[in-house]
């Protein structure tokens, strides 16, 4: 099922901070409503941040009252501007509005023409967005075994991507193939897209999952109760995966444990002209921390700290899975120079 | 001041389910009124359950009906398989239980004498633990430096003792020597005792507290945001510290990051006749990880851990401090043994 579409000039999702007690369906008609919905995760999922912005682009040109091909242009940057600020962290959002853009630049077409050309490049972004997370999903369940009990981080499923996901397109993956696989999710506080949406995914397909919270990943690793650990990406560069505060904590764990920690992410993922020091980490509302469903949790006055994503260097990962193919420990300078493995 | 009091045959607490948001007195005079305080952690920390333990045992004397010394000895054998059965792992509530039904069959006595001596004992052991702490602070205080950021998990604090606190103790007599330091406390899901209690605890005294999610103390160790950890125990056997769940992954991310990683806890937490696989891992309802105040946040029918201590094998273990001392790592044989550092 697409978590994204576009239909006739409205960007229909799901409002994923509803999710899973409500499926209220978002129908969102402007670049401004695109950004309000991106700030506060209704929209959420690297690979899904990039057609989101893709569609905000495609909104803000089917909603644009140009005269001439300049003016069309001007107001496609300022939508850029407006997706761009949202949020900084996963490179998806920043790569689909520069191509969509760029595509539009290049075109030089009249302004009917080039919307359509803008809609059609959106749409083209979003479709293979699903069709990476297919070819991942492939060449990721060639690692899994049956019988194999993966842990999983955050969110990184259908809900984070157009269609199908990548850690849990992986997963699927292997569960069609027949492997009898069981997966531990992590609630991933503050904001437990784990708790939410991942045992959401993987219950109503049948997958079975068990439920921890992120204090657990130590216990079940020691205790052996998990063999391979998958998460997602929100921005790979030359020496680092950034992913959902915890996944550091998690692939320390798994390191010391001996249990390979596999990260699926597609090419729109990657950023190999930037390092780890380059990426800017989103620092989010204290309230998230310190509160719950709008109730009061810890004392007043307090410091916070709230990271939304953290830093794992590539010596704690096993390999990265992407639509092209499997990069291991070994191919990690290829993977560095932009070569396929 | 004192968590916990005896005041004319009635225990009285504070309710810490209901911290920080309200402060509601506990007047607790039966000993199933003390059982379902600690089944239901309004009375929790490992020091505090032992005196609770043993002043449940000084309300079973003085309520018993017995005409006749045998009659009193078996209500207090009642009472202490009552308060048994409430929560397997946390040592203490077992020793004190012990030790005040053991101070009255060795007294043999008459009814009313034998019922002082209960609640003499009972007394007893809430000063002594008051008395641990705080010399427990002064010989933890030494191992911390001006300008030290502690990370500390759970609440290990007045609120988990009798009085001053185990971890928290360490860091109050620092800071009462003028040391500046601060604190990073991990809010500790599922139960929220590091954001409800630590960090109202920290707040009141004037100490710098700021508060992380579990899945932050990667992150917080990465950035050197912290330089030292020290936290409580709920047992310490001869090869490992049991304690919240949490304190393993700590453990691990304080080892690979060369952060020292320190445990305050007093005698009557060693249990060294047993090691780690001897150790009951109390497992607590699901509702605790998929609800939140009442509220559902996960998925239906999915599987849950809710394991709520893990293991920390003392390998990963800087220190043991407690109120004899501080035992180093070179000196684990002699705590093995028993035998003063």
């Amino acid at each position: 099922m697409r978590t994204i579409k576009w239909q006739d000039g409205t960007v229909i999702t799901i409002d994923q901070t509803r999710l899973p007690l409500e499926t209220v369906t978002l129908k969102i008609k402007t670049v401004d409503e695109m950004a309000e919905a991106i700030k506060n995760l209704r929209v959420r999922g690297a690979p899904l941040l990039g057609a989101a912005a893709a569609y905000g682009l495609a909104l803000a040109a089917c909603n644009s009252n140009a005269t001439c091909e300049s003016e069309l242009l001007a107001d496609l940057e300022d939508a850029v501007q407006t997706l761009k600020s949202t949020r900084p962290t996963a490179v998806n959002l920043f790569w689909a509005a520069d191509r969509v853009l760029g595509k539009a630049r290049d075109f030089r077409g009249r302004v009917e023409e080039t919307k359509a050309i803008v809609v059609q490049e959106a749409q083209r972004i979003a479709d293979e967005d699903a069709e990476a997370n297919l070819a991942m999903g492939e060449n990721g369940a060639a690692l899994i075994n049956d019988g194999d009990v993966i842990l999983t981080h955050c969110n990184a499923g259908e809900l984070a991507t157009v269609e199908y996901g990548t850690a849990l397109g992986v997963i699927r993956a292997a569960w069609k193939q027949g492997k009898k696989i069981k997966v531990i999710a992590t609630e991933t506080r503050p904001l437990l897209q784990g708790a939410r949406l991942t045992a959401y995914e993987l219950k109503r397909d049948g997958i079975p999952v068990t439920l921890i919270t992120d204090s657990m990943v130590g216990y079940v690793m020691q205790k052996r109760l998990v063999n391979k650990v998958i998460v997602g990406a929100d921005r790979i560069v030359q020496d680092a995966v950034v992913n959902k505060i915890g996944t550091f904590t998690a692939a320390v764990l798994a390191h010391e444990h001996g249990v390979p920690f596999y990260v699926a992410a597609p090419k729109s993922t990657f950023d190999l002209t930037r390092t780890a020091s380059e990426v800017i980490i989103e620092e989010r509302k204290p309230a998230e921390v310190t509160h719950y469903g709008g109730q009061q949790v810890a004392a007043e006055g307090i410091g916070v700290l709230n990271p939304a994503f953290d830093i794992t260097p590539l010596k704690y990962v096993t390999a990265i899975i992407y639509e092209g193919g499997v990069y291991y420990q070994k191919d990690f300078a290829k993977f560095k120079a932009g070569i396929s493995p």
